[in-house]
């Protein structure tokens, strides 16, 4: 279901997250992309119903990008049946969103443990039971959910699924079509168990995304990732794996940080594309 | 190699971490804990040395303490030979101030990533080369090294040693007296795989440390740790799955919390025997 971007185009496989760009709206992070030579991007809702679902498909058309996932759906942990039901319409709504975008996959960040609760899992329970739910909608959208496992010091408040082997024995409860991983080098890089996990993933793979893990983390732990090459993660190693387990699809990168927020968005993404092909592309024939 | 402590005491298996009251000198501690009925105390290699190891074996062994463990040696991981041979030598010191405490366990934070380096599968070979180096020593001195998963949040700066199961395949490269595992309840509770290393860890199980997850982390995510009962561990549920383990030792509190040691000694003590009854014990019988 991913497209196949031109193959002579130097980073042909990668992919702006606009999560890297939040200062940018979905024209002008389009604009970058189209300017640069980067070819995908990976939507976010938020900026996306800013300009409205048609005219940002109509626009990443024109711009000849392709969009590579949407984030973002998941949040399926809620203390009462009624949050529950709430957060699986919201999701309805993000696959039917990711549909009309064109977007393969749509990325679920599952949800933490509901305030006050101390039943890790109960609340993986719902995060099952959520998707089961979900992974029909998905099928007839056309639209994959791309599981994706969060650092374990997310496991609290934003999700509880917490490596990748946890999130593969979560998809492989559906159809592989329907439901996949998101592969993350931040959240995975430390587990002892991410090789075989990745190898395992193989087919169930729909997504790949890139951020380093820099020291100190701020106060915020969301914001502490940083361009590729400035941390600890071995990129080159990890695309390796990715690729030999069958991946073939794009990689997003997607760091979460003030500072970069806070740079001119061409800057950024002229060190994306350097850092990219300096730490990480295993280009073919390359 | 645990000392049983009376079991006629509603708290028997409750140990004070020392660093949980690091407001408080070697002498001062000691004294909290005979007052508060506390019958073991983990102590800290710094805070011992103020006072002197004799003493401070001497002092102990007056109050009718019991020292549970001591920590912490470890950090093994250098950029240089020579780095890492310094490591391996200050262990050696470690082990043999925890023989002359009656220490019948050193806990081992193992270290993180060298500065720089993106290797992460050397730096976890350097912790098992730097064990292989102490466990003679360790045996001759009849203390065990307790190989500490710390949670993947310090798997760069403090230790690439990150879950309960990848400590279990360090261990039992060494005969089980000589090298166990510390199960921290904050390190590991989010561990989709906790309960299977648990049962697996049995008799390698050589300490038992609590803490509860609280948010939002501290700006120092050191320190963000809080008493039993205020955040999401379930700890009465990992407390029965140690015992049925077969661990028969002591259960030590261990909380870094800047509040906590800004709080009065005499109120802390009392929480966590209050907490550690509400939220943890099986008592024998009760």
């Amino acid at each position: 279901m991913t497209a196949d971007p031109p193959r002579a185009d130097q980073h042909w496989r990668l992919s702006l997250n606009q999560a890297t760009t939040r200062q940018l709206s979905v024209e002008q992070a389009v604009r970058c992309c189209a300017q640069a030579g980067i070819r995908g991007i990976g939507l976010w809702r938020d900026r996306v119903d800013e300009l409205g679902t048609a005219r940002t498909a109509e626009l990443v058309s024109q711009a000849g990008l392709t969009v590579t996932s949407l984030c973002r759906g998941g949040f399926l942990t809620a203390a009462t049946a009624a949050g529950r039901a709430a957060a699986v319409a919201d999701n309805r709504r993000a696959i039917e969103q990711a549909a009309r975008l064109g977007a393969p996959v749509l990325a679920l960040v599952c949800g933490g443990m509901p305030p006050g609760s101390r039943d890790l899992a109960g609340a993986r329970a719902m995060v099952a039971d959520g998707i089961a739910e979900l992974a029909g909608d998905a099928a007839a959208a056309h639209v994959r959910l791309a599981i994706e496992p969060l650092h374990p010091m997310f496991c609290a408040d934003r999700s509880v699924v917490s490596t990748l082997g946890q999130a593969l024995d979560l998809a492989e409860m559906f159809p592989a079509e329907q439901v996949g991983v998101m592969v993350d080098a931040y959240h995975i890089w430390w587990d002892p168990d991410a090789d075989a996990a990745v190898g395992r993933a193989g087919p169930r793979i729909c997504g790949f995304q890139l951020s380093d893990w820099v020291l100190p983390l701020p106060a915020d732990m969301l914001l502490g990732r940083g361009h590729i090459g400035t941390g600890c993660i071995d990129f080159r190693r990890l695309d390796t794996a990715v690729r030999a387990a069958g991946y073939e699809g794009w990689t997003e990168v997607e760091i979460f940080n003030a500072d970069v927020w806070a740079a001119p968005a061409a800057q950024t993404i002229a060190t994306i594309i350097d850092s990219y092909r300096r730490y990480v592309a295993c280009e073919p024939g390359g």
